[in-house]
């Protein structure tokens, strides 16, 4: 799948310009319908870079909490460029009407949208530091580079935001790139959840700009412990990491990063807790 | 209004471990209420950092083409923390179920829930090459430096977007940050239509990030003619830039930046419109 286009350009360099050519990241409107026995419709419409739509639509609802797992899941396939289709057993009506008057219209970024605040998730705080998932600082320091070495369009564009699963050993597991930060989450969650691979509770998280509220509620999702972003987390995220007892690791970059929960989870930090 | 909070971090560069206080930027939901006659509801919940919350309100419902310009609008004011409730005339209810129609709910991202394509506006390419609007490649040089001087909060936390507004002439009109893109832009949009200075014809929007189809929708609502983004465009971006006759610049940093579409509003370059 192409994720680029090519496009005419003037480029500007002090004072010289050029007219070239140069790509950009596509950008396309992705519809996400629902199936429930005879019953079809159109539950969201999310902006993506076309490429594993089937994974992202399965990974969103994941998100949502309709598929209880997967076991509601009877199947999925794309329909035409830019629809996916998604079926759904009966016992899944409950969470999608759920979902939705939550919602009102479930919009892929998990929060625009949402008309009432109550459905806001804040976790439980169930995953314990207990869990095991231990990374140590070296490992951490090498996520950066292997994330951009695994950035196949970004080197192109310059525009997709990526995410990558790693191993607690630094291995790369899967990554994928989208001009939408929570799509490029859902299509590593829903292409591990087609695998069989959930729950993901000894892999990190790696994103390749900030983390927001709802990439740590998309991460808690998945049972992911550990969430790593080179760029900087807002409060809600540090708030609803912290909720769940997962770790979050903020401008992880040039050899340093920033712990803002869950330090236990780190080798030789544990210690070194926020003071 | 202060947006950024500190938290407790354990900061870690290469062996060096620290226990220490960071600050990172404020993120918490808003709800946008809207009022006609006893009709009272919530139209929308966006993820934003506090601020300007009435200007966010308004620039958003303007984006939306809710207000009609602006006559619909009766009044608009902050109820608690987290809430704004905007009076609208009757004459804004057609304008409003319509948006809700094809929005299914409004969405602060202009896209993100939207259950249908059908609503996508594309513009109309009414806004010609000849509106007259004109800057120069060394306004445009100043863009970036000028626009992070202006960004108060992005450099105690490294997590705020920024949108600006410069004049021809490469002036600082006006400022925001947010934790959301698109809220930065209709808070920006919204603080001038609430003063009387829509449409901003002769003014130029400068992103501190990537160009998205919504954002230079947004820009267009508000007859912006030139977009500037220091990241790079989508496919989607210059597609709709293109179709509406604007102009959209974006690496604009270092020195140097690519002309997507619209060269002739940059003094000098359009011999050398895209080839």
């Amino acid at each position: 799948m192409n994720q680029a286009l090519e496009t005419s350009v003037v480029r500007v360099r002090g004072d010289v310009v050029i007219a070239t050519r140069d790509r950009v990241a596509i950008e396309r409107a992705l519809q996400i319908r629902v199936r429930i026995g005879d019953d079809e419709r159109v539950l969201s419409t999310t902006m993506r870079t076309p490429g594993d739509d089937v994974a992202l639509a399965v990974g969103f609802l994941h998100a949502e909490g309709v598929l209880g797992g997967a076991p509601a899941l009877r199947g999925a396939e794309q329909v035409g460029d830019d629809s996916v289709r998604v079926e759904l057993g009966p016992d899944a009506a409950a969470a999608l009407a759920a979902s939705e008057r939550t919602f009102v219209t479930s919009a892929a970024c998990g929060v625009c949208g949402r008309a009432s605040l109550d459905g806001l998730d804040f976790g439980d705080g169930s995953r314990l530091p207990g869990d095991g998932a231990r990374v140590t600082a070296a490992v951490i320091h090498r996520l950066p580079g292997a994330l951009r070495a695994a950035q196949a369009t970004f080197d192109s564009t310059g525009g997709l935001h990526a995410a990558a699963l790693f191993s607690l050993e630094g291995g790369l597991v899967a990554v994928h790139e989208d001009v939408g930060r929570h799509n490029a989450v859902d299509k590593l969650v829903g292409r591990l959840l087609l695998a069989g691979e959930l729950p993901l509770s000894n892999r990190v998280l790696m994103l390749s700009g900030r983390a927001s509220f709802e990439l740590v509620q998309k991460a808690d999702a998945a049972s992911i412990p550990i969430v790593a972003a080179v760029g900087a987390p807002s409060s809600l995220a540090v708030e609803r990491a912290a909720a769940a007892g997962m770790t979050l690791l903020g401008f992880v970059r040039d050899g340093g990063f920033n712990v803002y929960c869950g330090a236990e989870r780190v080798a030789g930090l544990s210690d070194a807790d926020a003071a």
